[in-house]
């Protein structure tokens, strides 16, 4: 079969190179992006909205406009053509992986997810289960391995001795993720509750949101231990203590936080003995007040690591990538971990699309599907 | 050879249970420490005096009371009684050691050093070489542990990849230590710099101090590439960018800091990406001002971590003794890490050792001997 590379696309752009919402369009004159050796190039089916798009969009994200000044965070699609180097067999993670043209993928981007056509590293590709959808697979990756990098690689999750972790913004996309990650940790991949007999207890799963309903959501469908409504905890000790209540009167070993500033001192309050806080984002501004003590910082002999995933190094987000095979998709295939997308929208109402997650209105993921 | 446990012994002692130095005294009625399984009883020759001491003394470090009431991190003296069960050899470390009464041996203690007789489990003894007398490594464990810990078990150090290393403080007695075991972190332990060919380059290892002095003893006494006088820099900002002129444009990787809240921003500030600060103290006082930064926490993946060494767990502890015996000890024997004690005062004058610590006037190493 012989396959030729084509040459040009149609992509979402943005009028005048930043702006809001209804600066975004298709245009139907991009350039196919260079298929660099390792490479493939994927006619995209369906692609992930991100708040890191919203950001890129809005000119806050100059970090990656040498590699693709496209959006897109995450896709599916369908192989369309190899570079020659990548014909043989790749060993990667415990398996070994041929690709060929036709062959069904989705997979992480550092960008350009938002067009026909986009080039990935054969080592990032995942191969699209038949029980799973364009539409569901598409807008997987930057959500779950977000989580997964939170809990184990940033986190340093460990069954036994981290007993209990905190997911702020529990609702979201990412603590929805993490959640249910976090819930079955100290079973051994790819096992039912049911079926395991693990060495270690369940870890106590604790969220919190803003609403009662999201309360109630991440404990009666994802399993949490406990939640705290944030709404009903106006002084920052006081939802602090509730955690700590709901945690028969221990501190938690590891707090993810994508709140900000405002939270980091009720965060370290909150933490037990050698406890770690991952800090993925800051949604309420990122200046924290006046009052955090280094002095709980030593006595508890706690951590705070920032994290992102975006910029960190290929070999990096290869890891997570086997390391997501191994311990997640099987879960996903077998409904046991629920990935919850909550709209589909075709690409030419990609601004539609943007709009959406920026009225903060969804608990699940948006994702566009290309005609 | 029999040998009768000793009952009753001399002991440093508080009148009232805490107060100022003027409330020390020699209680010549204190029981000697009963031995449990796996430790021996020491005769103390000389004892470290430390900040640690003073908290405890002012009654501010409850932490210990169940184990011991009495002061002192560190000793150096002679095996006096022995459990039975530590009659055959130990194997710990790389090495096997065979301990019997007379043995002179000299370690970290959590407590009770200030007395004619400590306990101590065998694995956390250190065997005192001949050529280091036991003022000098009566005073060694505490200084040269935590610097060790900082550096390595909470900092990370990985040659090549640690390029570059900041201490604050740096003419303290941990500081002093760590400066000189960052300069020759790259080599082999027990190599001279001459005779090993490194694979990595040597780090970078900055300072900070308050005085131009200091900054001078660090940068020629002990090998560091530089440092920054503090008083000249009254604006923390302007001293993290001096450290960064000082390294070609760039931040460092490691941050240890002693001074606490206050620097917490400008710690932030100097550091490279995937920087890591190891937060051991706060002798500016505890509380950040307001602005500390989220965002540059995560823009950089940067790493808060706090540390103690004294509530640590006795394997936690017993593993950097045995570092400690492995990358250290023939440093100091052979002259290439020079240990300053900088004076030695019978132990019925221990007033005046804490109050000549209180004084900060010291640069290196208070040590009391026993008669």
């Amino acid at each position: 079969m012989t396959v030729t590379k084509p040459q040009v696309m149609r992509a979402v752009d943005i009028k005048g190179g930043s702006g809001p919402a209804s600066a975004l369009f298709i245009n139907d004159a991009t350039p196919v992006p260079e298929v660099q050796s390792g490479e493939c190039l994927v006619k995209v089916k369906a692609f992930g909205i991100n708040r890191g798009d919203i950001l890129q969009r809005d000119g806050k994200y100059p970090g990656i406009s040498h590699l693709t000044k496209i959006m897109g965070l995450e896709f599916s699609g369908v192989i369309a053509w190899i570079n020659e180097d990548q014909t043989g067999s790749t060993k990667y993670g415990a398996s070994e992986e041929t690709w060929k043209v036709g062959d069904e993928v989705f997979g992480l981007l550092v960008g350009g997810g938002y067009a026909e056509y986009v080039n990935v590293n054969t080592r990032m590709l995942v191969r699209k289960p038949k029980e799973l959808s364009f539409e569901q697979t598409g807008g997987l990756c930057e959500t779950w391995f977000t989580a997964l990098q939170a809990l184990y690689f940033v986190g340093g999750y460990k069954s036994g001795s981290t007993r209990s972790i905190l997911w702020h913004a529990g609702a979201s996309a990412v603590s929805v993720a993490g959640i249910q990650l976090s819930r079955d940790a100290h079973l051994p991949a790819g096992k039912l509750p049911s079926e395991s007999e693990s060495m270690h207890a369940a870890p106590k799963v604790f969220a919190t949101a803003r609403k009662q309903e999201k309360c109630d959501f991440v404990v009666n469908e994802l399993g949490a231990t406990g939640a705290v409504d944030l709404s009903e905890h106006p002084d920052k000790r006081s939802w602090a203590a509730k955690v700590r209540e709901l945690n028969g009167g221990r501190g938690v070993d590891l707090v993810i936080d994508f709140l900000g500033g405002p939270y980091l001192e009720a965060n370290l309050d909150v933490l037990d003995i050698d406890g770690r806080i991952v800090q993925l984002g800051w949604l309420d501004g990122p200046i924290a007040p006046q009052g955090v003590n280094i002095a709980s910082i030593l006595a508890k002999r706690a951590g705070v690591q920032g994290s992102q995933l975006r910029s960190r190094a290929l070999e990096y987000q290869i890891g997570l990538r086997d390391f997501f095979v191994g311990q997640v998709l099987g879960g996903l295939v077998e409904g046991r971990f629920k990935h919850v997308v909550e709209r589909v929208v075709p690409w030419d109402r990609v601004q539609e699309a943007h709009e959406l997650l920026e009225s903060n209105a969804t608990k699940g993921k948006v994702v566009c599907v290309i005609d």
